[in-house]
């Protein structure tokens, strides 16, 4: 129940034991393009997709030095680790974070974007972390950041790297020139291919201003695919595989049911842990529906209690970063999850609670079951 | 037989459906510093060793952006795609690649690399690609820059991307500062993970002049190891399990061992070709016992003849770089390779040549076969 890497589907994992192939090949090609277009729909756009060998961090960093030059604006919400490290790479890289802050747990409202807006007309780019994995907030306003870019001409940035398959992400209906994910994560791959979708407009300017590298370097990447459906450099092929497999899965289950599934497993992950008298880390109106931040109660040790979680029960949650290490847990409710996941994750929490010489209310896993009623 | 991505043995490719665990805890821990470990041996070094989730290009890249800064001078060999390559990225970032050009098929003499040292006393660092995947060839006086490097303070770096595991490679016997390598070549593993060995010397360097960026920044993955042998993004686990135990295949068989193995099959297929009639595209003291580039004969039109192969024969060699396109075709002869896929490449190259209405020496397969009694 970590938050990414998530479990991976059997049928995922094998998909990797397919045979290395040359990746300049008519068998590559013909994978790449389908992983591709099934991308964009599991994307919701008709923009480019490009597959990254790299985690994550790897393709933000490509939405960064493929658009940034020295001395860009750029206004980026920030109120956890990510969007920290984010708006860091922003200002290391040359360009010039504008960084609209929030306590760590909450969003910033969104007036306060529109206002940074308003007063530095010529802002590059908005770049928002979509869900926060740190701290288990999602940016409930991202249709709006879309809305205020589109007016002032900004590109729309957005790093779901986290969340993409877990909730609502329309790409072109929210008007989002770069989206980020990674195959870990609410897509339920092993680790190692991180997808982005470029829009035309991002597109031609990265491939008017290439940075100076190699590796992340997008244009090289248009190139390939136009030419040959190839990639520039060696692709991950093993998980290019499963990435292919996983997003079979993602569109036989149908991307709205899927996020109504995450949904409902949230809500029950909420209200179960609410009954049991823990409480969320998030404020209401910020709380992710894929990563579940509890707040630890007096009494619970971080080492100790996610100690017990794994050795006792094989419940692998995830502790707290920088700051919030040691007071608060993390659970991801993302991917693969369903009723059993959140039941036993529920049961086991319950039980360490009890063991630790707490007391746990022992309605929690009622309440829960209650609210999966949809799902069954 | 291409040079590159290899086969995979199935013990390696199953070694990837070990479970997902998470990247921050125990489990993974242990794993990561056993490859480290092992990377050491097979390196044959005692510096750091990271390995990045990227094809070898990433690592090259790495290589260059935690080195150089504006201005920096750099000698460079240039005789085929992979230098030319890396000199214009030295460029692009902001150093001043000089080249010291051979024509394609040929090294530069070592004289004409140490004028270039002797005239620019503040060269910062010697870049070498020690196998020219694009020509077959491998530069033979690695020994000797390393010399030329201790004596003038400059740092050396190798991209053995390649060719280590398939040749010589004693990376501190040669005073290597950086090699870099890549799972998919030499040492037979999945494509996606890219090992690189770093002295203490280049680690100071580095720490005290991190590039501007994150998912290169070395840095980043000196500190996550020496805090807890972790990696500081998103690891490809699944990819790691498999280099893991290809390493342990590496080390089994025994280094000297393997490099033998290489170096006998080469020599077959040279000697077998020679006798078909074709002759390879190196000149005799540049030949790569690693990539077998060879000169088409009139009559053998490159699409048909690897078609041909492909089809009728099931062997994948691979055709020309740029330039190359068309002139030559290229065997990959590393990683798994052995006597059967010599004797089996070479009779099906024969067998395509006579169907293509040319003639091959039918006494080629019994020329190689000799050569390879020490593997009997």
């Amino acid at each position: 129940m970590l938050p990414g890497s998530t479990n991976v589907p059997n049928r995922v994992m094998s998909a990797m034991l397919a045979p290395i192939i040359n990746h300049r090949g008519d068998d590559f090609r013909v994978l790449y393009k389908a992983i591709v277009e099934k991308t964009q729909q599991v994307f919701q756009t008709n923009g480019e997709i490009i597959l990254l060998t790299t985690s994550g961090t790897g393709a933000v960093e490509a939405s960064v030095i493929n658009i940034i030059k020295k001395g860009d604006k750029v206004i980026i919400p920030v109120n956890g680790e990510f969007g920290t490290r984010l708006a860091d790479l922003i200002d290391s890289w040359g360009g010039q974070a504008i960084r609209i802050k929030a306590p760590f747990g909450e969003n910033p409202p969104f007036e306060k974007i529109e206002e940074a807006a308003d007063q530095n007309k010529d802002v590059k780019a908005i770049y928002a972390v979509y869900n926060e994995t740190s701290t288990g907030t999602t940016l409930r306003y991202m249709d709006r950041i879309g809305k205020l870019c589109s007016r002032n001409g900004a590109f729309f940035i957005a790093d779901a790297v986290s969340i993409l398959g877990g909730d609502e992400l329309p790409v072109d209906k929210w008007n989002i020139d770069i989206c980020v994910t990674a195959s870990q994560k609410a897509l339920a791959a092993p680790p190692g291919v991180s997808p982005m979708s470029i829009s035309s407009r991002a597109k031609k300017h990265m491939q008017s201003n290439p940075p100076p590298t190699q590796y992340l370097n997008l244009k090289r990447y248009f190139k390939y695919y136009e030419e040959n459906f190839e990639t520039p450099f060696t692709p991950a092929l093993s998980l290019f595989y499963a990435f292919n497999e996983a997003l079979d899965m993602v569109l036989e289950e149908g991307i709205d049911e899927r996020i109504k599934r995450h949904k409902i497993c949230a809500e029950a992950f909420y209200a179960g842990l609410y009954t049991m008298g823990l409480t969320p880390f998030a404020k209401p109106d910020a709380q992710s529906n894929v990563v579940i931040a509890v707040n630890y109660l007096p009494g619970m040790e971080d080492k100790k209690f996610r100690g017990l979680l794994s050795e006792q029960f094989k419940v692998l949650v995830a502790g707290g970063f920088g700051d919030l290490k040691g007071k608060v847990f993390r659970v991801g409710s993302m991917g693969e999850v369903n009723r059993y996941h959140v039941m036993r994750t529920l049961s086991s929490i319950a039980s360490a609670i009890n063991i630790l010489g707490l007391k746990a209310n022992p309605e929690a896993t009622s309440v829960a079951l209650e609210k999966m009623k949809p799902l069954q």
